[in-house]
């Protein structure tokens, strides 16, 4: 891949929008060059938080084109021992530290490129112990984003951090999984993915529990019920979700992430 | 009008911040356009409040230049009933719902042209039930933007849907109004365009209600009255205003959107 | 400096993320100059808190390319008796309300170029007197990022307002300072220099006292103690900081802004 005429970064992070953080990478990377195309993934991943913060990135990055670079800065052991890293897969680049972020990223490609991030040469002068994303992340994107050769950054690794992302079951008769976010909608947005509901149970009528919740088939969109209704469907990424028709259905149900879900056969006098 | 080298494509949703869902829309139209070039208007408009769009819409989009593409998506009927449409007017063009976001754009337009979006060779391949920002708005924004003719995306229609916005009421002696946004510094704002005021209650000093306020005549800035002090004068968007200097309206009076607003011409011996 | 091909404009202001009134600043630049590279530094500095984006301003645009030009709108007076500048220090220019917002900008800068903006020439036509953002200096900045010259804009003037800052006392066998920001992890910003620290009080151990705290020498990063426990250490933009690993210092010590902090030698039999 060669460089392209605005070579496109995007940016995740958990800086919020309030402090000079974000700006800080922003002004960084167009120093070392001016016609990037910075787009915001998101900053308002809490605080810390790896998973919520690999979620969202996952989400988001099968949108961009082929060449994106993908800059990810949730890094609670800034300084300490955890790997900067750089990596090429599903077409895409991704840059930040080696604690999960790109888990989801890393653990479904069919073919991963992974680099230590060693070679100063490519870092600001004076590196931080506290704020890598100015230091080390933001310039190895931006020199990325100029053609440099992904081998240049560092030797190559083959392990990169898994996160414990929980996993649905799959029984006979069942399937169980739990809520693994919630958005800005209140919507419940689990881990099964949808397109496996019915490859697992059948065409048959479905039947859902998700904590005291009881419900009978999936609804095709949110207008499918009455305001005020709670529904199950296939969210907008591809996974079972709950909501409630024009509410918000995690402050309704006083739930979020955790939260089981199961769904399994409607039995057939239902 | 032909694309320009850059062509602006402006966003407005009530997505937030935080989620995946506008840099998804982001990416697909970076994915179809490279060379577009993208601006927030606003992605907190509260959750599904049609209204509360319509009006950031309305606020900002007269200071884009011609050409401008504005893609707005408030869009609670997703995946029902609603059209999706496409339209030009003012120069400008218009992506959205068809559920009254566009209601203080298009009524007001001397001419208007406006398209159904049924050509899904301009929508993404599939499109989900639950995020047409993604699947359809977005694409054809895109599309647009490459300089897509209008009327490829789908049949003229004339009949948008319409939103009921209080008018102000103009009777001989008073204008009757009400408060219809709040903005982030407490500041009221409402229906009643300042320039109505003297072209119909003439030059002399106005008396105002609004809640359990008095005031007499209008301020020309915030810094006009002591700190603490309430003070009504025409705001950033040409319609009456009322504020508190260096203070928060909205609070001090523990009041927003609806509050009745009413202004005479001051008696004379006052 | 001659106008780049992407002149870089970024982006300060109280106006929060909501409104229209940021979406407006852009849609005003946009249509002055289309190749405009837009970058926000923050919308979200607390409304009408000068000090507050004087300090995110500070810390940001540093790490910007020379030619970048700061548009910075925390603006209480407007419309009132403040001057209105435009600078060139620092090899980038500065645009906004005199009233001290660019006091850390200006204060330490080797040579300082300051107009007065009177020449409404470069103003839009009509200028509101509760907006000048949108009104005056978004199109200054514009019309400066186009190559017009600083003089054309109005007379040079050398007294800008200055803030009053809390600077750091040296003592003998002290310093004493006070926490100036919190960011969004809950980090205590303080005004204090960390190279300071040891070009006053020499090599040996440090003492500090935060409040409520004491702790003894300074950490390299984060994750230098166990989760829980609080640190000082260099700040990101090298103050000393106070903090506490993956938690939320300012939460835990319910303090913030104002906090004294006091910085000796240790005791020798400590």
């Amino acid at each position: 891949m060669t460089a392209a005429l605005r070579p496109l970064i995007t940016l995740l992070t958990d800086f919020g929008a309030r402090d000079a953080y974000v700006a800080s990478l922003k002004g960084v990377i167009l120093s070392l060059n001016p016609a990037a195309n910075l787009v915001d993934l998101s900053h308002e991943v809490p605080p810390q938080d790896v998973k919520a913060g690999a979620l969202i990135l996952a989400a988001a990055a099968p949108y961009f084109p082929p060449g994106a670079i993908h800059l990810a800065v949730v890094d609670p052991g800034v300084g300490g021992q955890r790997r900067a890293l750089a990596a090429r897969c599903r077409e895409q680049f991704w840059v930040g530290p080696d604690n999960g972020v790109f888990h989801l990223i890393f653990s479904r490609a069919p073919a991963l490129t992974l680099v230590s991030l060693e070679n100063p040469a490519y870092f600001r002068p004076r590196v931080s112990a506290t704020f890598h994303g100015r230091d080390i992340f933001a310039p190895v994107a931006a020199h990325l984003s100029l053609g440099v050769d992904l081998d240049r950054f560092g030797p190559r690794i083959t392990d990169p951090v898994s996160l414990n992302f929980p996993e649905p079951g799959f029984e006979p008769e069942a399937i169980r999984g739990e809520i693994i976010s919630v958005d800005r909608f209140g919507n419940l947005v689990s881990n099964v993915p949808a397109a496996d509901l019915t490859a697992w149970l059948g065409q048959a009528r479905l039947h859902l529990r998700v904590g005291p919740l009881r419900l009978q088939g999936l609804a095709r969109t949110y207008t499918d019920v009455a305001p005020g209704e709670f529904l199950a469907l296939e969210g907008s990424h591809g996974f079972l979700e709950i909501a409630c028709a024009l509410d918000n259905a995690a402050r309704r149900l006083q739930a979020g992430v955790g939260l089981a879900v199961e769904i399994r056969q409607a039995p057939s006098d239902n």
